[in-house]
């Protein structure tokens, strides 16, 4: 997979990226979308989402600290992505941890066509139907293999599933492929999660093939945290860092140094 | 222009600034208000808004990711600054997106009188009548000159209108000022437009010609800016050093490195 | 007190601390939440804060920038952390600005028992029915000597009392306890205060000794503060190395750097 061409085409293009997302994360959202190379604008109300979502490239979902106004403006900008066949990401951030959570997700996903749904190990399994121990936003465990249930997932949806994790994974249900970039130092700092969201939703709003453009991003901002991490030694200045070097990703360092692999679904 | 001598008042008064502001950058907008000299409140309820503003020394009101609950509060901070005649700032962000911002800020225009519009040129050419390109927050195109659009705006309004770009350019319709000072670096982190007019409001509460005091402001964060780049092969890092270098930016350092300039409006 | 041996049992635990916090601060608190050893969940829609707070270890309610809802939905939260009897910490930013706070932090005190109380001099001498000026969230000046107050206010209301200052001052009442550790840089930088909340909470999650589980969290944060000083020359700097250094904060650093002494009760 050629990554550095859609990050080409993502320089070139500067797509906007129309986020209704929570308050803790925002700015890390609006900066890694910038640092990719897309234009960031967020906007949650209900009395705007759908016209801002309309003249978006991209729309991202992230129920992080949602409210139900939060929600009804998220129903209203994904129907305008929809409509318009523009990208849409879900990243159902602590799904599962209460009733509000499970039920918004639940709503959205039965309103809304997403493109791609973005979850750590715990929250697909949760969207899968399957067993998992969540503790806040971070996944403790999950009862089986998290493959089979991200492509069940993925073909109940007719989304793309990213799973982040040490190795992350994307799957269409078809096909299985597995980014090995990365750094631990993402899981010492909060929002890496949702700003991962942010990075695939400026390479769909590039490119149509949304198991490249997840797995290309997945591979950006990986590939970005591990050359944070060598001028690093905390998780803080680790973040500083991996905007400033994804700002300064090219396309061939991306192609040079991603590591994706074809795996096997079940 | 004395840039230095305004500092000066600020640091020995220390000046209240309330600001109703949006999600994105309301820890930067706090954070730079501390770093000018000021002190920063973030209050949005509509239950205090009136209250709060007619404590402080100044109000910003930035619109960026704006509710009518929330412009609600706006008009009842701005009434209380504009009865006890306190310096009022709005930021008009990402104004003629959608109908939710053109309307709201034409609200806000009709029934507050502004000391300080501050914007980029796409944003006051909407609010001046001409037509402009915007995508998200970010100026594309402009199609007239700004100047005269800005001196428009400000014959109108009755307020100083500050201009944000590569050249800022202050105005009340009658003179206009060109501030030369900042660095590209300053496009590429979310948020330094909003911590402008906070920087802006910082100086206005402490100087009474509003036209010197956007001057003096723009040339304060534009100087740490030039030096924060000196310091920093990134944006990230260079928004860490902004900070650090308007926090230590002396008034002696300010008036030897200021480049504020006469223009001539048409 | 062996505040090392609290600061490994936190490590081990991994407490979930449940926050309804303010917008300008709330990624700061999750994040100095996940480096001092814990594990952050910010959610304030009334519809899901008592079902968090029913699975959180600990629950910090902070008004910085309250509104009637989210007063509600704090309500909600205190009520499930009461019966569960889980710590609970009010940090009650701005109290006596403006009346919607005042009244909010009246019932707040009058609904639930709270663990630990923690503010700076003004927002203490206020809570306790002493006078203050308060500028902003920034204590100016207390009428008379806060330590009587703290002591009062502690008597009345159940709770352990933290003062937090040039030198930090816990009380229940009965006990008087000063941490000497800490920076002058926290008072440049916006949350510092915010943020000692959080890491008192972490503290209290795995230490019933309020008393003491507050002064090991103040210990921890102010002398990350010192070892961030070291190597900051501005608070932007500095404040990501504080995130960095309590990451790194060993239990026998912080046996050995701490200074808490016992003080006396008038």
């Amino acid at each position: 997979m050629d990554t550095g061409k859609i990050l080409t085409a993502l320089r070139q293009r500067r797509p906007l990226i129309h986020h209704i997302t929570n308050q803790v994360t925002i700015s890390e959202c609006a900066n890694i979308t910038l640092a990719a190379g897309g234009l960031p604008i967020m906007a949650h109300a209900v009395e705007e989402a759908a016209e801002m979502a309309a003249g978006a490239d991209a729309v991202v979902l992230n129920i992080g600290t949602l409210t139900p106004a939060q929600i009804e403006a998220m129903l209203q900008a994904g129907r305008s992505a929809n409509k318009l066949q523009r990208p849409l990401i879900l990243d159902p951030v602590g799904v599962g941890t209460t009733s509000l959570r499970s039920a918004s997700v639940k709503k959205l996903l039965a309103e809304l066509q997403f493109s791609i749904i973005k979850g750590n190990a715990a929250e697909v399994a949760i969207l899968a139907g399957g067993v998992a121990e969540i503790k806040g936003v971070e996944a403790i465990a999950v009862s089986a293999d998290v493959v089979p249930l991200a492509a069940a997932l993925a073909r109940e949806t007719g989304a793309v599933v990213a799973v982040t994790g040490e190795v992350d994974l994307v799957t269409d249900g078809q096909q299985l492929l597995e980014v090995h970039n990365g750094h631990h130092f993402m899981s010492r700092v909060v929002g890496t999660g949702c700003m991962t969201a942010s990075v695939i939703a400026c390479f769909a709003a590039v490119e149509a093939n949304y198991l490249a453009a997840a797995a290309a991003g997945l591979a950006a901002i990986n590939t970005a945290a591990e050359l944070a991490a060598e001028e690093a030694d905390g998780p803080a200045l680790f973040k500083v860092k991996l905007f400033d070097q994804l700002s300064a990703l090219s396309p061939a360092a991306l192609t040079a140094r991603q590591k994706i692999t074809e795996g096997q679904l079940p």
